[in-house]
């Protein structure tokens, strides 16, 4: 467990949230130390749009391999996908999430899925916060100086949401009750 | 070109024609010798079901990276997609699809995409075959004993496409007429 310190509240875990896109594939690291969710690193992969697609995937998935063998996650977040009605859209969102999951796997990193609500309650408390919200409140909860760019913003909220669902921490929050109405 | 024999009709070319899909994946390989198009391999790379999404995909990316270093193939193939109008459908074939292509970039190859109707006139001679009669036509003219899994017959398919896209044997064969009507 080589960077690791174990703390009061349990283990440090250090976990990688992903936005892919088959343009811009943003990613954001944040490390839960205790109760607290701090900031590591973020950022954009932009692809060259005069390559072919093939050469796009491929800087996408190897510039999160080379983001993960830095950086050393122990986990990977991603956001569920919302599906419009667009066939194409989709099939070319799955080609740069594929090659995403993929670049996780590679490492045997496990991918947890976080519906957009669940990150938005994360983040600002309700699932009906508007995305301006939810990036404001990511600069906030991690002390930046700006708002990311949106991408990168957007992955930083998915770790977020990463780091909370410990189980240990969710005791200590209340932003993430689970099946409210069916139990309550 | 180690492995390379030039003939009187130019260098052999081995092409690796890929059907992507989320459950299984078929690969076929071919040979372009001189005016002849040979079988060199086929095979349907399926996933374990009980994983998640992240390690099937690796079991697919890896399968065919396996290929491509036993194989050493010069170029890859694959068909363009018809899209339905399920994006849940494209969306899951989206990412099959991107880890294929990312496997052949990650080797440097050049992927070619092919619409299914170049595939079907390629093998059958016309760009209104039936599913049976183009995997027949793929048994009949690479020699093999029965027609292969679906999947991989596909694959072999779309490969013999590659094959007789070589811009000399274009010349020997009437199978790939381009835009007849606006030249005819």
């Amino acid at each position: 467990m080589i960077g690791k310190t174990a703390t009061g509240f349990g283990v440090t875990r250090r976990i990688l949230g992903i936005d892919p896109g088959s343009r811009k594939t943003g990613y954001g690291l944040v490390e839960v130390r205790g109760s607290k969710v701090v900031h590591v690193d973020n950022g954009v992969i932009v692809v060259n749009v005069k390559d072919s697609i093939p050469l796009r995937l491929r800087q996408i998935c190897e510039g999160l391999q080379d983001i993960i063998r830095e950086f050393r996650p122990d986990e990977v977040a991603v956001e569920s996908v919302f599906l419009g009605k667009n066939v194409s859209s989709a099939l070319k969102l799955g080609q740069a999430r594929g090659v995403a999951l993929f670049a996780a796997a590679h490492f045997n990193l496990t991918v947890t899925e976080y519906a957009p609500t669940e990150v938005k309650r994360a983040v600002v408390g309700t699932g009906r916060a508007e995305k301006k919200q939810v990036q404001e409140m990511v600069r906030i909860l991690l002390g930046l100086p700006e708002v990311p760019q949106e991408d990168a913003a957007d992955a930083l909220a998915v770790a977020i949401a990463g780091g909370l669902a410990n189980p240990l921490l969710s005791q200590l929050t209340t932003t993430r009750p689970k099946r409210r109405r069916k139990n309550g």
